[in-house]
């Protein structure tokens, strides 16, 4: 049975006995609506702790007013048995209020890599996640935590505020898990209608194509995006919002890919659906 | 004899240690230039706790461009010595380079409480205090944190982050130490010539005014000011930065005194040293 808390004094009393007793707590912050995505970070989770805690929380500040926030699709229930089935022994699932109550005023900001990507299009996410995460962490008190590649920027993010601020988790990054055809899982990807989910495969197709052209070493990035651009643009409803290549590290544009150090990402819009996927080469 | 540790890993170390033998640790976090006010803090931390921590870093990130980050006064060996007389088991003393690596960007704020008063002064300043004590609570992972009410706003700003972000540390206010004369103890003394130092006595002056007005039960913040005014401005070499009536709540500015909820605070220019002081009503 996986226990399910509630509030923060509760989870806090949890784990304090957990760490008392000298017990490694592995941790996968969620927002809920769990794929298999998710349960990959909870299966390596659990083959890596003593302990392991979900927690489930659609985090308003993470959403600009115009996104989808009201929307994000939920289903406790789902995730409860989900969780069951995978072994977790507690589903830490607050309300607004235990997070956020009224007087709440303090935002922790990671500034230069919250800025480029999907920070630009989206110029106040990360300022949202990291809040919550650092309170995650500071009421769960993990050993390891567990982030997904998918989000690749949030997970260099997370990584950059646990060292800058001296915080003792390990992350733990996990590889992205695909639909049979490519697709990045994704609890966004409900949002897609038939013909919508048929071409959502572009993205992965784009990479693919960028991964073609490394291995016949073709680093220039100018030359890829292109590339990658022509493979995105012959869906037609597909539209682009960026294609990027980055180093891991910082985050800085590159002009030629260098193996073991970079990212190459991507941002697509299909009708008001925002998907993102990327490759570490 | 106090331990001197100088990296955060030993710190860290230390601290570890400490919490699995189940033992209270009380933590005073300090700029160094110890005076009175801090060897009370360090008296109260040690009657309170297994273990006393105190660090001395003078931050950096707390001090504007135009301010006296370079000249604020600096004695290790003293400070040493004190701690030494005072019990401390442990003198933080990290270097810059290890407080702020070259790639540091991560910062934490408490926005609403951070803008009024010293805020309007000194906009960045309760970012870096916020910045480096949230650092030092994750380094030093105290049971207990003391803090002195000369700096009022700081104290409740740092009360409302760990509130905010779900920390477990006490905060333990302690009360404002003063010269003879009155004047609050601040490691910016040294800064005042003679002639300065005789008039610096006018913000207790002023502060003992409100009092006796409030004593007579006269609560209307703008008599109350205007009398702190007509004291400060009898000594002519006195500038008045700001006098203020505020909630200790929320801050926010009081049209009348609320006895056990009101801060009284003023800060005055002596030439280029800015003294502050204040009184809790």
């Amino acid at each position: 049975m996986s226990e399910v808390i509630h509030t923060i004094e509760q989870m806090k009393e949890f784990s304090k006995k957990a760490i008392l007793a000298q017990k490694s707590i592995g941790f996968v912050p969620t927002m809920g609506y769990l794929h298999e995505g998710h349960l990959s970070l909870i299966q390596k989770a659990r083959s890596q702790n003593d302990i392991v805690v979900v927690s489930i929380f659609v985090n308003p500040l993470q959403f600009a007013p115009n996104e989808d926030f009201n929307t994000y699709p939920r289903d406790f229930e789902k995730d409860r048995i989900l969780c069951e089935q995978n072994g977790v022994d507690v589903i830490f699932y607050p309300g607004y209020e235990e997070m956020y109550p009224q007087s709440y005023q303090t935002y922790v900001e990671v500034s230069f890599l919250s800025k480029p990507l999907e920070g630009k299009s989206r110029p106040t996410h990360f300022k949202g996640v990291t809040t919550i995460v650092l309170k995650l962490f500071n009421i769960v008190k993990p050993t390891r935590a567990y982030f997904g590649k998918k989000d690749a920027q949030q997970l260099i993010i997370i990584k950059k505020m646990v060292e800058d601020l001296n915080l003792d988790v390990e992350i733990v990054p996990c590889e992205i898990k695909r639909d049979a055809d490519g697709l990045a899982l994704s609890s966004r990807n409900v949002y897609l209608n038939a013909k919508e989910r048929s071409q959502a495969i572009c993205l992965k197709k784009a990479l693919d194509k960028a991964k073609e052209l490394i291995d016949a070493k073709i680093y220039d990035s100018q030359t890829i995006i292109q590339n990658m651009k022509n493979v995105i643009n012959s869906y037609d409803l597909a539209r682009i919002d960026y294609i990027s290549i980055n180093s891991t590290d910082c985050l800085s544009e590159l002009k030629e890919v260098v193996l073991g150090k970079t990212l190459i990402s991507l941002a697509v819009f299909f009708g008001k659906t925002r998907l993102i996927d990327n490759m570490w080469i």
